[in-house]
């Protein structure tokens, strides 16, 4: 099967080729940057040196591509950009996995709240939000077109979303703090994003009205029982790549920290990818990075009767790239840690 | 003024013995180290070459110190060795400022619980925990022995207790999650505080009942007019030094950002080491490492009728030494700022 | 093919074991640890849970381990210790690759210089120090134990070994500086190595006598044609990881930087892990984390007459752990690449 | 007195700003900036909130600068720029400091082969290059205008200049290799400088031809004795503040490390910012940041006959404005610590 990169050139792009270059069911055929068109791979991503097979960064023109072999296109792009390629790819046939939030709201408005106008708003019946592990599984047949989850959203979905199903925590007062690798803005040349003002710093930002909160609290809304609201705090961590989410969130009534891990182990007891942790021991971002893995716990506080549920993962891989291609996998038939692990 | 520094070789104390020797009012007369005893200054504090006066570490005795026509002594100890020197220290009239936690619980049960054995419990009603900005002024006249607040508190109480006080945000479900720079832990030779482990990592420990809880809660309980529990996630954070606090806290019946503002200001329009910022701007650690300061900020969020409000400042300045300082200056009738900018 | 890693607690043993786990060839049957015997591989190296198939370190017995069906041993120890299983484990008709100094070096008396007493020197005459790309061929029949090169000496190695041979450069007054990443210096709980003090810090140590001096002199000298001595000044960088080495060195008479990469081309036109950057580019060891490659470049400077020749590498991988299964393809037959791309 | 500081807006114009507020013996009194002009110190530099004693940006006006009771200005611009103002300031009257490279180099045709064109070449006979433990003392009372020395060539000439002068190493086979924080750089926005770009790598640049060399061998040539030439290996390093530099020279005929320590100790026994390390300890940058100091040290090797010294600063204070505030110390009959301790 061949596979096709659209706008590789950033960092979920870098870790997207270097996950198809290595996976065993698929070739990557194309890998296409309007800045760069022309230039060998390794001339931009250079950690692929000596393993790029001769690839070259082809222009991103829609119609060429599909017009192309490819069977199935990953975009890498910016929201607004992604939705003028679906918007060509999908009714040429070709199979769309699509990292971008263009298709990850299915409320029209309010993804016109969050991100603006809508380039392609024909093709959101057709699209379907694919988190691997939670997603009702007819979107192997429904679907034309995939919103990969986003990055904050997979960290806080993952640990969330079973428990609020079960009836295990409150809908009421849920409190997500969550700390990002500096890789999470993108690769932006601007003053905020350069080394000497992120090392050695903390800080919050996008207060109060993140745009990811426009999928995690639809998701949550859609799948869980129950309109969902909540507080979410991002901030920036010196660190290259992973995100550490911590949710604190108060406990149902009757529920227990043992009732809390049953919900966990019914949903994740064979999934190769959600690693639940026991109670005492706490992610660590560094753990996941380079992985396909969010991991989770819990611990219930009798003060307070909240849960403070922790996870970690690596942005750019099971928050963005890793989780693509895992979709792929699934959607194509490929075992699903093919190329992952 | 003689003063000295009883334990100098940790972090907190390294950066002590620097406030010191810039002094403009004090002379530093001692420092003392069990395990460095007869080592020159700069031997074990390189960054003071060619500053240190000469001094060299002396024994740790606490008679003879109690003997010595030194002034004032900063504890720079761990809890519970500090109490036994303070025992010795505050009968022969020496005034002491005590950076660990022995003596800020004023209640013994809860020091207990959260620390172990006290080795001074007749002092606990001598001493006064001094948060500059905020304790009540009677101290002044009051305190044999002085607690410094913790590193965390700080960065809590300053910017909650107004509001606690003005009865402008919420007693129940506060949430309080902060990330700490790895100087936090102290100079520990464990595998856990190692570059590689700690580099490009962030998580989550000691919850859901750090020993800082107990200072918290009693402050806020004692002074702002109703017992208060709150959920206290501290964290990790690949940083020397800084804390990054964030709160989230519903807002009371009526209260709205601009009288949040107010009751900050109240308390706040002429300190020097605690800075309001404006609501769209977040406060970042690396712009408060090296000062005595904290800098706070606060949004509402009209979805969730919650406050999130944003704090930091450096764990070894304000969140220790720089506000012993501090405290040092206002009970002795120096300056407030003098040696600290 | 059943392989084994005895004693895999440390930094490089963590990649092998990854490496391996991940190899298409090979099955990992047994990673031993005095320490953590008994315990499941992710709780000592959680970046591999949910993929260590079940696995738990097993105790360290080289009787056991020379009486089972493993094929090929990695010993992942300290230097002393390898040569004690080394010992065993050779004449048990089992193949072994020593990550460790213990068979680097062919000359006992340079052996005993520079690491104290060696343990099993009956094995010396039955080692080859195998550096993949430039090592004479013979190995792949001669060798019964197998000596992976250093961290170190394989960014030096690299880049010098053919501009010897050819002589291109001179044989005096070559001086090396070479930047580690702080996991070179292994998982040691020494304040030291703590974060605090290794972060934003560089400096220098070990001179001017580091052990890896040896084996890359004793290689120069014996495959280049004639004893060539260096200067060698190991540093550490605030990284977790990579090594970059920066050669100055004075042309040979005659030679031009066409020459120069004239013969870094005939040496390394073909081999994957070895990439020569043009002499414009400088090599970035974050460029080659995670990879098993070296990358280099030279230049020449009009003024000095000197060659400045660059090179960065993983340390862990290609300096330690990736070699080490390159090695293992090559003497087992299997794609040089396997496992490893 | 009065001082103003044209073009503060980069690192080392922060630095010198917070400098100079603390400064006891003179006033800041004008803070200019194109790019700023009109607002608030502290929004630009959030560090000396609330002791930015409300100054605020000026513009940058050469003429209105110079008809101001302003006694000295610090030029804090790029090269180029700083000869515009440097122009029209001396013959008005004022002393200037220059930070930038503009009169560091009193041959004019070497200043273009590195910078280009010179747009102030008639201040090239006033001006002096000021290093202030090294230079001939007449600059004090011969120089209308001070260039304060860069960065690298600090942490070279410091160690080198008084070895060269008394014969202790030779003029060959000079291998200097420096490894800067990326503040070196500048606050650019620029792709190579970001977090995620600089974070744990090492990389060399600006290969064989660095502008820093013209002032080193400029100054080595004129005040040791000889012509000099170095081979200059600059480096970035992951870290903010800090430069290492390793030098390594050949020792001359009969030269002993006592003998180089002796020269060492004769320069600088009684300076307090260059401060002569045993030679079994390496300066770490790391101890040095935030201090106006060089930490020097070296070592013999007997079987190279080389010296390896090593030295290292911040690169913002003694390589920029910390030294540009001992310069105006000595040069106003300040003591030479003031506002540095």
């Amino acid at each position: 099967m061949k596979v096709g990169i659209i706008g590789a050139s950033g960092y979920s792009g870098e870790v997207l080729v270097k996950l198809l270059l290595g996976h065993p069911h698929v070739t990557l055929a194309a890998v296409t940057s309007r800045t760069h068109a022309g230039k060998p791979l390794a001339t931009v991503i250079p950690s692929v040196r000596g393993a790029d097979r001769g690839l070259k960064f082809s222009d991103s023109n829609a119609e060429a591509l599909a017009a192309s072999d490819i069977d199935l296109f990953f975009l890498a792009l910016p929201h607004g950009a992604a939705a003028t390629y679906a918007k060509i790819l999908v009714p040429a046939g070709k199979r769309v996995i699509d990292l971008s939030a263009d298709f990850r709201i299915a409320d029209l408005a309010t993804y016109q709240k969050y991100y603006g106008e809508h380039h392609a708003p024909e093709l959101l019946p057709h699209a379907r939000y694919v988190l691997p592990e939670l997603s009702p599984a007819s979107w192997k047949s429904e679907a034309k077109l995939i919103a990969s989850p986003g990055c904050y959203p997979t960290s806080i979905l993952v640990p969330l979303w079973p428990l609020l199903k079960a009836g295990i925590v409150s809908r009421e007062h849920i409190v997500v703090n969550s700390y990002s690798g500096v890789s999470g803005a993108g690769k932006k040349a601007e003053e905020m994003y350069l080394f000497v003002e992120r090392a050695e710093s903390i800080k919050a930002y996008g207060l109060v009205k993140h745009r990811h909160l426009a999928e995690v609290e639809e998701q949550l809304s859609t799948h869980t029982g129950g309109t969902t609201i909540l507080q979410f705090n991002p901030h920036l961590a010196p660190m290259r790549r992973g995100i550490a989410t911590t949710i604190t969130v108060p406990a149902a009534q009757g529920a227990t920290i043992e009732r809390l891990y049953e919900a966990w182990n019914a949903a994740y007891a064979s999934t190769p990818f959600v690693q639940v942790l026991a109670s005492n021991q706490t992610p660590d971002t560094a753990h996941t990075v380079g992985t396909n893995r969010v991991d989770i716990s819990a611990v219930h506080d009798p003060r307070t009767n909240n849960f403070v549920i922790t996870s970690a993962e690596d942005n750019l891989v099971k928050g963005a790239s890793g989780q693509a291609v895992q979709i792929m996998n699934l959607w194509c038939g490929f075992p699903e840690t093919a190329g992952l692990v």
